[in-house]
């Protein structure tokens, strides 16, 4: 099948569109304005709903009502907005339903600016709202990556009554790459016999809902969400490793900031050093088993991220100080240079203190 | 000095106000509307305001204006509202504002019901909001701890130029205890050269800001905060050890959850084993110090939350590895019963699987 | 063709959808729940939109933006929802948009109550928003002309780009009778060279507007409303006479009381006493030609209405005191009772005192 | 005692201030922005409460709360928020409660522009909002007037319990004249003793309510407030006679119109024309009385406004028809040039065709 050129964000839009997806509320936000406009227009095509909602806490409530309805959904924003959708995330959490959020994270705290970043991870994988919820998090670094977790977004969404967050920033967003859209197989959500849609005459009466006013009630439905996380972890860590298997040394970055770490193998092996690289696609569940697989063999771990420290701790998690983690980060907007990740591998590979 | 005898509710309205706080700002919620009402009536009488905003978001915002303008300001809510704040805490942590923020936590996630609970920790400690940022967490166990660590809030928040979360649960609201309040010194908030009071003629413009456009500057901003956070981890850890010396055992817990296992060491060094608690009162900055300290005679950990295990993260990233970490939880608004924590202690100090 | 049984209230929705309204924005208020409830199912069949909006406000908001952008739209509420959409409705006249506007009045002021009511005349009359401006107000008396009335009011909005209020009560809208739908010829929207429906390549610049820095230009645009609203007020006046050629007492009402009314009229040419009804069907522009001309032989009039007094004040203008001008009314949701409105017919037709 | 030079906007202000208003809500909006700024300031010194609501639909609703509370409470707008508040001011109105309302009205419809206008008439004395009720309506023409009626209009709220609207327009907030304040006698409200100020213990309940879900209910209700109406239409009427005595020709003009007017009667007496003026300074309750007394000499009417034509519907329901009630208007925030109606009086007065 012929490839096509696309940009990040058309992708985005065109990959939810491919898994089904046929109800999208946002409210604007830079550096991801691209992919509501492409739905906007993309949506009535294919009998979707596109609506600008009045404020990102509308939007997502109003994912909340067409997630409790059945329907394959997605909301966007960026930092600040997804900041605002933290009281209906753990609502749509604590309701176990299904639905799609894409965070093109962009420099924070507060108003920030506009630039790539990744410095909502921590929000992301802890959870941002309250309460003991997760949300499964993805993390693509190509524009084929986009089309093809984006399906996977709404099918583990689905499978797990959960909702789902792809992690993406502005360098992503803008790249053009050519993509594989394979076949346009409009995707079909599973039968939702939960999905509030009208009760039947006769039928049973389904109730979306998130309060356990009964403490005893909501210990249990914690319990069940906490098995469900458990078999989640169990099930979906995803990664990609690269040179990984005789490297002593292992680079541990996600996203955009992982194709830099790439070429910086590259570079490292040119050099005879034997290093690798783990990129977790799955940021939650983390991808803990590779680390643990790992660590037995590999001497110490780099950390790269742009941010001040976030995902170290998740490695370091998985480590269990059983070797050292570093960290190099890059913040604000600002992203790590080859060059520059070189030199820290060079230094830590000869022994430098970190 | 006579004590008296008080509610948690009162006192942290009440500690709020001799703490020198002028300015509340807030949305009823349960179980916390027993704090903005004290604060209604008590505001008016030293001066004081006291607003009921039209949403948690305009609270969390009315907050960011007032401690711009160098006020000593709080606000209080719970759960969905907290999260409906987070991106105005961003903003405020962002721009470097000092205020205060009561979480009384309750049962989760999603509207949850309102039973004391501890599942918003990781919202706390981690942030629930976008960026690199980090809000000081104190966690006090008693009703006049409310009373201290009141006072000790705002002025760190003024001399960190940092918001401050104070964690509670309803247990902690609904207590009386006997407090001593101390002279009733109003205390004043510090110089605020910074605040934004008006410019007066020829003097110079003060901004109040977290927009930072340029990535290099945002960087250098995101820069100086970790240098603060630094600063701050490495001097205001604090926490209560208890039987701790000789113990091989060393429970974890904050908050009401503390006083449970307080009474669990009791019972264990009744029956001869050596057992201890460490209570972490800042649980941001986490009271790494005394785990680092403790981990080398203390064979394990048993850390005991009111939620699914959160705060065991901090204490595995203090323990790396070095000795196994134990989870006893409850949660839903279910609190730990002191026989079966007991009960889960003699099984791991006998070498019990966990 | 073959009748069929409906509601005033479906008739509504139907007779909007078969003029070509494809858009709908509404809150729910009672008395009138049961058309926005009706066109959520029917919009979609035909390819329209149903959204309800998170306020009356908001809705007139995006009615204002949908007409700007060409659709045939419209909005419904009632009394205090009506009262919200005030900004927006002077927007939409300020800025010539065709639209339509039900108001399914209930008793007033404040909440009232959801008995059927007149007394929001003169707030759809003589404008309820700020700003020289009219509505085309029609008023119709039986679910047939709820049909007939709402194909011409989409006509009428598009031929004056001016918002047209439709205004109807309870008792209307609970009404079934049978109605003749004609054919079913979805009407289409003229073509509307104005309309910003995005700029053609090469294309003009079309902009939506009402405002008008320079008092010149608004003036300008106030001349050209107000002769928009005179050639109106020539070519649009409408009415229905009923045994007004002989009588000498005219009974004037509109809606639901004009019913009411010709039954009064029947009893009294029963007793010999020339009475004629005179029903307005566009409140506005008032038929004041009709008054006018009937004024010479008629001796007396009698307004009658579900309120305090509204419409008589147009009845007066017209009449210029060349007769008298009595009342009856009913308000708070009361609606005349034909014995009672027989009693003030035969009192006054003898001479009595009014 | 001596005067102070004073601007309008401040009089406004300081005029609630000395009659005792202590509590202020409004929103900004050109062109009254400087009395909530005056306000801002003003209130804490004597006090009072001054704030910055979300939105005008929110003052209103503000005002409603603090009115229910016995407070002398007032808002301030201009055209567009002024309709934003109709839902409120018919629920205040409803509930029977006193406050005041500035209307700075300035062009119109919709966003217009911000030059003085008075095309807002119909709004505020017709009722913009639903239901039947009435708004009392001060207009005055000089910035003492301002300071006069200001007492006036929270006096009358509190004695007919009925919510005063002043309106004022750009003119006459910026004009700067000397004021004779008076002595500061704060004004005290009088006693309330329907006011929701909290159950005392063995007290009796006080509801301030709008809703009257029983239609007989609601009549009754609506029946009192008329004769309230009534009785202020009786005693209540307030107007500015000049050189009325002997003209055959009267101009009607209220406000900064009436001052042009004023000028052009004079002119119009220079040059022998038996010319004079009334000017309402009540518009509602409209000075009905003084028409229907000097329709018997004068021969024939002017009325001049700044809009399109409203008032003159109340000059005509006054004249009844027995002279000829001609119009002179400027609109769009353009002002009646003195030369050009004393054009139009000459014209008129000689006969020619208006």
């Amino acid at each position: 099948m012929a490839k096509v050129l696309m940009k990040g964000n058309e992708a985005l839009g065109e990959g939810a569109v491919r898994a089904g997806c046929r109800y999208f509320f946002g409210y604007p936000i830079t550096p991801q304005s691209e992919l509501p406009h492409y739905l906007a227009k993309r949506m009535p095509e294919v009998g979707g709903l596109y609506l600008q909602s009045e404020s990102e806490t509308a939007a997502a409530n109003m994912v909340f009502g067409a997630a409790g309805a059945g329907a394959r959904v997605m909301t966007s924003s960026s930092g600040p907005g997804i900041s605002l959708m933290q009281e209906g995330i753990s609502y749509i959490a604590g309701a176990e339903l299904p639905c799609v959020i894409v965070n093109m994270i962009r420099g924070g705290p507060g108003l920030g600016n506009i630039a790539p970043a990744q410095s909502d991870y921590f929000q992301a994988v802890k959870g941002g709202g309250h309460g003991d919820y997760r949300l499964i998090c993805l993390a693509p670094a190509s524009v084929q990556e986009i089309i093809d977790l984006m399906q996977d977004a709404f099918d583990l969404a689905d499978k797990y009554r959960n909702p789902v967050m792809l992690l993406a920033d502005g360098v992503l967003g803008q790249m053009m790459e050519p993509v594989e859209l394979g076949e346009e197989k409009i995707a079909e959500a599973p039968e939702k016999p939960w999905a509030a849609t009208g009760r039947k005459k006769g039928g049973p009466k389904r109730l979306i809902n998130s309060l356990y006013i009964v403490p005893e009630e909501c210990e249990k439905h914690n319990i069940k969400l906490a098995q469900k996380y458990d078999t989640i972890r169990r099930n979906e860590q995803r990664w990609e490793e690269y040179r990984v298997d005789d490297a002593t040394m292992i680079l541990v970055a996600f996203g955009t900031c992982a194709r830099i770490c790439k070429a910086v193998v590259d570079s490292a092996r040119n050099e005879g050093m034997a290093v690798g690289l783990i990129r977790p696609i799955t940021v939650w569940p983390y991808p803990t088993d590779v680390i643990t697989r790992v660590r037995e063999k590999a001497e110490q771990f780099l950390v790269v991220e742009m941010n001040m420290g976030q995902m170290i701790e998740d490695v370091k998690l998985a480590v269990e100080g059983m070797r050292p983690v570093h960290f190099y980060g890059r913040s604000g907007g600002m992203m790590p240079v080859a060059r520059d990740v070189f030199g820290e591998v060079k230094k830590l590979y000869n022994g430098g203190a970190a």
